[in-house]
């Protein structure tokens, strides 16, 4: 981050009209994207979300709620503008940008980027999620959207995805990079009970044991017992952060995703933001992990990047108190006694 | 609360393109503000946020950080549009209405709503803050003013208010109508030290033992340790309800009036939103005993109606996602297996 830009930040939340730190979380947003874009007056123009959309074999072993023909219904949903991410992005004036990184059905749509890199991963149960390859490639093609969007102009990026089962590879790659069991970070997805809860503890904890993945080396995690929609998510994460460009987390998955990013470039955390706290169990150990503190509580557990294009609200009013409140001296209000 | 119109949203959202409860306090909002409304699908088109601003005479026992200065020099802030109020307001597409209730000054502006009951309170360390009679006067601008509002047109209202030594007056109404000791619900305003903590705890606790105020008569305790700008925040939050407007609280000083006006007529607390928890100590307190769950946590302690402002995009969220979302049927999606 840019020491001087964060100074020239911090002086002035000081001198705006308001007792020193009274806008808490603001204050702190604005420091720290003053530190991410080189800026201390920083402004946000332009919005977008990444939706990448895949598939998962391990719904084969019934860890979710839904079936997996909602992947690609909800990806038509998606570009139809029916969904929760739609409305919401159009109340935070961001862009959806939707991938099918690995739907398994044939999906067609002018304003769909087709980048399957398979037709959904293998049963993570009985043998690798993809290949290490595919891992990469799956990375390089969120590189390229994130690319593909900045050099249209992008100020803030949010991280989305669709994919049923894939709170199922969240919480194996999250066991796994934080070294804990498979209990601790799995949580009921959308909306399973508790023999179903039990079973698909079971799936991850034979999927880790089946895969035995090198726990000190996320590309192995991220293949084995990953996903390609959270690949995705990790190039969007990494180019972003190379950009400069500030990036909000979504929930469970997308923060799964971060975790990754982390582990392969620890400084990446700076550039990030955690929209929401989602229910799902594992949530809070990743943000911690990642020490980032979560803008929002609103029990959200529906993914797509809802929480994190909501945040934007928050990160909105954070830039704009920055930039548009008078100064103490401006206002000629008396400063503390 | 209506409740064929609670029924109604209640389906709906059952049949939107999600798993059923994963949009969290968004589905809350969305079916409370149908009962509120009487309409299954509510929307907001007009929002508001009323500033009430008046002086305390207990500023002169040296339980703030800011000199009593400020309170009148804050108001000429919020009517040239430089406090952050205006700002979170302007980003909110929220009308400011600032209201001179009690400022000990002398202010002219043409965007002022001058109804000044008296130049700040008395110094309820020695003597009751003010009359019952004033405060009933307070009351009914607080009246006055919503129902101006409302005859413009309004579907939302944030409360907000300023007065150097008002975290005082809340603290010490608090105090009384919870029952509580005053060192439970004082904080540290716009930030007083450890020693000016501890004497601010005294001027409460010695205002409470000076005036007596009948516990179980919240119009005795607003009179006698209350604030005029708390007072005029009571009219306000009463005269919405009988409305059917729904209410934003805002941090610890609006929530002080939410609870005397709950005091007065506890269905009440159907129409009122937390919009965030307030650093101040005395806030969760409140908001436990009325019941709500704050919206935002980001560690906001200026007030103005700041927070209730910020939340009001969540609330926006939620309405939004219930009415534009697709159904199921609509977008050919299967419900759960």
């Amino acid at each position: 981050l840019d020491v001087a830009s964060i100074e020239l930040a911090r002086a002035r939340q000081l001198q705006l009209t308001k007792p020193a730190g009274s806008l808490g979380r603001l204050e702190d947003i604005a420091v720290q994207l003053a530190g991410v874009t080189r800026n201390a007056m920083p402004e946000i123009q332009r919005r977008a979300v990444v939706v990448m959309a895949a598939d998962h074999g391990v719904t084969a072993e019934g860890v979710s709620a839904f079936p997996k023909d909602v992947t690609p219904q909800m990806v038509l949903n998606f570009l139809t503008g029916g969904a929760a991410i739609n409305v919401l992005a159009r109340q935070a004036d961001a862009a959806v940008t939707v991938v099918d990184i690995g739907v398994d059905a044939d999906l067609q749509h002018p304003q769909l980027l087709s980048r399957k890199v398979r037709s959904g991963t293998a049963n993570m149960a009985q043998e690798a999620a993809m290949s290490r390859q595919e891992a990469l490639q799956a990375i390089g093609i969120g590189v390229e959207v994130l690319e593909r969007l900045a050099s249209e102009g992008l100020d803030l990026v949010a991280t989305g995805e669709m994919g049923i089962g894939n709170t199922t590879a969240a919480s194996a790659i999250t066991a796994c990079l934080l070294n804990v069991p498979a209990k601790d970070v799995t949580g009921r997805g959308t909306g399973i009970d508790d023999q179903q809860l039990a079973n698909k503890v079971r799936i991850i904890e034979r999927a880790i044991a089946q895969n035995n993945p090198d726990i000190d080396q996320p590309l192995d995690v991220l293949a084995k017992v990953g996903g390609l929609e959270i690949a995705g998510l990790v190039g969007v994460i990494l180019a972003a952060a190379a950009r400069r460009i500030p990036v909000v987390l979504d929930g469970f998955i997308s923060s799964a995703a971060g975790l990754v990013a982390y582990a392969l470039c620890p400084t990446v955390k700076d550039y990030l933001l955690a929209g929401h706290l989602s229910v799902e169990l594992g949530h809070r150990l990743i943000l911690e992990k990642l020490g980032l503190e979560p803008l929002l509580n609103l029990h959200l557990r529906l993914g797509e990047g809802t929480g994190a294009v909501l945040a934007m609200h928050i990160i909105e009013g954070a830039l704009r108190t920055h930039r548009e409140m008078s100064t103490f001296a401006e206002a000629g209000v008396s400063d503390k006694a």
